[in-house]
């Protein structure tokens, strides 16, 4: 096998890759729209696309052995390796974490999860974390660790709406420990989905220079 | 390089997991410890010993070149690859979720997390934990199928357990919100623990059998 089919090889992965990657996105995405406007088939459509996500990370694993059996590796095709599966297995968690966000709203639905105080920060989690969805997209095909730095401050701002959330969940929340406990939840998954791009996007800068400087 | 030293590498790797699943179990016992004794050292232990498990993760990680680059790998030494790396990757996330458990401890520290009617289950969601991190490690030695399966009993029982928690938390919890939503947290993540757990289990079956039972 010549190099030239090898990068062809190595393409294909990445493209796998980005296209885990925009569909973890639009998970996230559909998750939201289901949480913000109590929306059943949102719910069911975020839980039954999943399955996509978790086929696209085994077809990329599969085509490991490939790209190493019919090539002798070397030292940067290696961490490729290593990277590529890492990345595929925190896009297939952010899918995951997308699915606990819907399975909550479709656990309450008709009741809708999130009542009117909390709606902001969550619409903000909500937000941050499809933008941080879209960085991470935008890393793996332009594989910028300038752009993959960018992620940081999505991640911190989702954080930070998480500690706001818990804030107002325990000071006065007036509509009981269940309401409580769902949004805890539900803000702690966008927090983790959030964790994940950024280790997407860590990933990919370790691959590039071949050190993590996330 | 002869097969035999290409068989040592593989003991060195599997042992390195071995290693590993110990750590975890040794890392969630002392979570567990930390939350129902109130004991601020053995959540700083638990803290301060994740990071040999993340270096462990790395060192197996750093080893799956060596074994492919000097050896022409068939398609089961591939599928070991894969698996020893998602294995590592779950064990290191086992040792993130007792962090989790250890800093909610120390968050609330010198207050308990654990109010006395809650002790029975979180105390039987620790047991089941400890003893299913146990059998991972069996597993990992044993590689037996049977073996495997057994963790599934386990992870149920650390299932149902967390549903009994979130009932006695939404049906008259005396001990206010914050309270309810570090135990419905906490619960979470022994419940994500079994699950990595079962994770480590479906892949030592798949490795042996190449399909997946669990």
């Amino acid at each position: 096998m010549g190099r030239d089919s090898y990068d062809e090889q190595l393409d294909r992965l990445t493209g796998i890759l980005a296209t885990m990657s925009r569909e973890a996105g639009t998970a996230i995405r559909g998750a939201s729209v289901a949480l913000l406007d109590v929306d059943r088939h949102a719910a069911e459509t975020v839980i039954a696309d999943d399955a996509i996500l978790a086929r696209r990370r085994a077809e990329a694993e599969a085509m490991i052995p490939e790209v190493l059996v019919r090539h002798q590796p070397v030292a940067s095709d290696l961490r490729l390796v290593v990277c590529a599966l890492r990345i595929a297995g925190a896009l297939d968690r952010m899918g995951d974490l997308a699915v606990h966000v819907a399975k909550v709203v479709l656990m309450r639905h008709p009741v809708g999860v999130v009542p009117q105080p909390a709606v902001p920060v969550l619409t903000e989690m909500a937000d941050a974390a499809a933008r941080i969805a879209d960085k991470a997209t935008m890393v793996l095909a332009t594989r910028d660790p300038l752009d993959a730095m960018q992620l940081g401050l999505d991640d911190d701002e989702v954080d930070a709406a998480q500690e706001r959330l818990l804030s107002m969940l325990v000071s006065g929340w007036s509509y009981g420990v269940e309401s409580a406990i769902d949004l805890a939840l539900v803000g702690r998954y966008y927090e983790r989905y959030a964790d994940q791009a950024v280790n997407v996007a860590r990933q990919v800068v370790y691959l590039v220079t071949g050190t993590v400087r996330l």
